[in-house]
């Protein structure tokens, strides 16, 4: 082990050159005017891969933004191990109150800044950076290794499903590793075993033709806001319980059990509130906030948009009035079932006086879980203990990664998450960041698992 | 009378020439990068007026966007009329659906397009061009008359209120007329009898501090869309009544005379909803369409802003959420205190998990009545029934011209709405245009109103 953990730590300055030049890509598979970008990140991930001595190494068509595949099958008799991280990124502006340009890293106090550097181009490059490692000088794997990396995580997989059933036979492996998620602290590991699932939904109301005045025709005919803002109103209680008929169905109730290993997290309230900046805690009653955050489903208003959004006044009564809607699913929720049940009761709760349109937006994944017990997750909980000094946290997402249901459908493989980002670091939100002694510790915790792995069934 | 009408006739050419030229300019007076086209429509329009034989042109200082006055006093012993229009207009862009720029005017089928075309720079020039055709060639005014042209209509007159009480003494008159206002149809006249108030808000939740991954924190700490939406659900109930406390005081109820005159106008369900392309009529029980636009209080969403409002997906819970609130006052309800009430109900519907700011955004006016017996309105009367061969229908206007409460406060001078819009002309909305036949009806019916002005008690 000596001679490749050397290498990571001479090589560290490379690494944080190649972290900034990944971020530098402006990937933002939601955006129409990123897609060449994306498609450029596709590139760069390609070519690092080749250089990190992987095999088969080629960007891959999905119908929309492309994946990449790589591979080093030479441990006959051992596990195939598939590496799943995400090359595209959330949109970023400076005018979302970013504190310099999202897309040119800023480096500070052992923090790389910039859009994806925590989600998830510093957790995709560590398994890279470790194999390279392994495989240096002739060295070899312990285990046999794909890799698959996707373009469109941050907009919920669209086209996926089908590229992974067409390509089974090639992803084929014993295990998935998602270098997509998260540890517990900075000195504390934790250890995902459910994320939530997805679905996604538009609402368009529509009133008069054109915009009217509002002083003229005010009070007349049918504002689109007011008639989406009812709506809207209609699927929520006060208290944030979701009022949608059918919405629940499949969604389990937390047993004794369940509620006692959420009480094993620490929670401290002022600490988790400080950190978002938030006057206080939410949400539907009867749980805490853990069981909110990872066991419960939601439905959350992403965006709303109408009328004048101007400076001063403008007396109008416009023509539309739009809204965006995610939900997240837990247990055997179905993420069309949910957002049929929605589309009902927006008919329901739609006046006649204006017309209205709900459509999918295309980002849908079922919730996923894996047991506790699982030998990857034996695995992974030995690595991390090992390396923190103490016990993982059994711990959850309250986001979604779509594929990890398609690993388990089309390739009957279950996936271990197993990365390096912090709740902390504003994944989706302005000044996202990734903690550089996240980045070395990871690729260390790569090489160790990787071997632990040797000795999981094949 | 011959000679000014032949003149009127002859220069019809030149007249469409600077109305072209007038709505070229842009002085939109809600943008802040509009505020030097303001002024550059303010100095062309004391040029014009200048130009037409008054005296005194000067653009006057206001502390925000400014007036343009001049008068033309030789007519000792007569009364002295006040003449009012407004030279800014409202936004526009070619994204709201216009056909073509909306600041370069195009003229089809006797119309022409362009923003202000109708509300207010074709009215402002009727009278501007009858006086200059009755000054012609040594002629002479059978009143005194001074125009007093402002450039904050659109945005509520927020200066205007200190403006006419410094200038007082200047703006002395007997009477004042607006050239902002409407006829009933292309055949039938009408004569506006009350204009509703104006009072505007904005409403602004903060939830988190910045943008968070709505996967991470949805369900467990508020979405300040969500809270926004309960908050402006509260206000109107499904049928459109508000709901606030205390909204209603000062707003009378409708007596029996009342409510008959209104049923003698005429009105075509189909034909109104046509000419909007709205789905059906919709507003406060009791009370019919005419009713609810000119005779009851409302309370608009102009609005409605926050989150992710690009193509696809975002999964965020944003950090802010906004809207802005204009409502139509009537009868003695008072801007500052319905602005009050409303700040009041969202105080009281404000989750605490949020915070929440109401401000007022300036624009404001008091509602404004004039009977149908003044001695001007009988004067209107009698050129309107005389023009188009039939008595004009008692009309009132839905939208507010904040100014006339001054005039009536400071000059103690009633207004006569005296203008040539029509109803359908699409003010404030896409693809506004003017009737050129309007255009010139206008300007013979100004020339014959100072005429019967002149009649008037002094």
């Amino acid at each position: 082990m000596a001679d490749h953990l050397t290498l990571l730590t001479d090589r560290r300055d490379r690494y944080v050159a190649e972290l900034r030049d990944f971020v530098r890509i402006p990937s933002v598979s939601s955006l129409p005017d990123h897609q060449d970008d994306v498609r450029a990140a596709a590139a760069w991930t390609r070519d690092r891969l080749a250089q990190a001595g992987l095999e088969h190494a080629e960007v891959l068509e999905t119908g929309a933004q492309p994946a990449v595949y790589a591979d080093y099958l030479h441990a006959p008799g051992a596990p195939t191990v598939l590496i799943y991280a995400h090359f595209d990124v959330q949109p970023a502006s400076r005018s979302d109150g970013w504190d310099a340009d999202p897309f040119d890293p800023v480096f500070a106090e052992d923090r790389v800044y910039g859009r994806g550097s925590s989600d998830d181009k510093g957790n995709l490059l560590i398994p890279v950076q470790a194999v390279e490692a392994l495989l240096a000088d002739g060295g070899s794997l312990p285990v046999n290794v794909k890799f698959l990396l996707e373009g469109q995580e941050e907009i919920g997989s669209p086209t996926m499903e089908g590229f992974v059933c067409r390509h089974a036979e090639r992803l084929r492996c014993d295990l998935a590793v998602s270098a997509d998620g998260s540890q517990w602290s900075e000195t504390e590991p934790g250890l995902w075993l459910s994320l939530r699932g997805l679905c996604s939904l538009q609402i368009d109301v529509t009133g008069p033709a054109r915009d009217v005045h509002s002083g003229t025709y005010g009070g007349a005919i049918h504002n689109p806001i007011h008639a989406l803002v009812r709506i809207l109103d209609s699927m929520r209680s006060p208290d944030g319980t979701v009022l949608v008929d059918g919405f629940f169905d499949g969604a389990p109730e937390l047993s004794a059990a369940d509620r006692a290993e959420l009480a094993r997290i620490p929670f401290d309230e002022r600490r988790f509130l400080d950190a978002l900046g938030a006057q206080g805690l939410f949400g539907e009653p009867g749980y805490g906030t853990r069981a909110r955050q990872w066991r419960r489903p939601t439905l959350e208003i992403n965006g709303i948009w109408g009328g004048f959004q101007g400076e001063g006044v403008k007396t109008v009564l416009p023509s539309r009035a739009h809204a965006k809607i995610t939900c997240r699913l837990v247990g055997d929720q179905d993420p069309d079932r949910v957002r049929e049940a929605i589309a009902g009761h927006v008919r329901r709760h739609a006046d006649p006086a204006v017309s209205v349109e709900v459509r999918s937006l295309g980002s849908a994944g079922r919730p996923y879980t894996i047991p506790a017990g699982h030998p990857g997750n034996r695995a992974a909980r030995a690595v991390l203990a090992e390396l923190y000094g103490t016990e993982p946290y059994a711990i959850a997402s309250g986001g979604s990664i779509p594929i990890l249901g398609m690993f388990e459908r089309y390739l009957n493989a279950k996936t271990v998450i197993f990365a390096f980002a912090l709740e902390d670091e504003g994944a989706h939100g302005p000044n996202e960041f990734f903690r550089l002694a996240s980045y070395e510790r990871g690729r260390v915790a790569w090489c160790r698992l990787l071997d632990r792995l040797a000795g999981m069934a094949a």
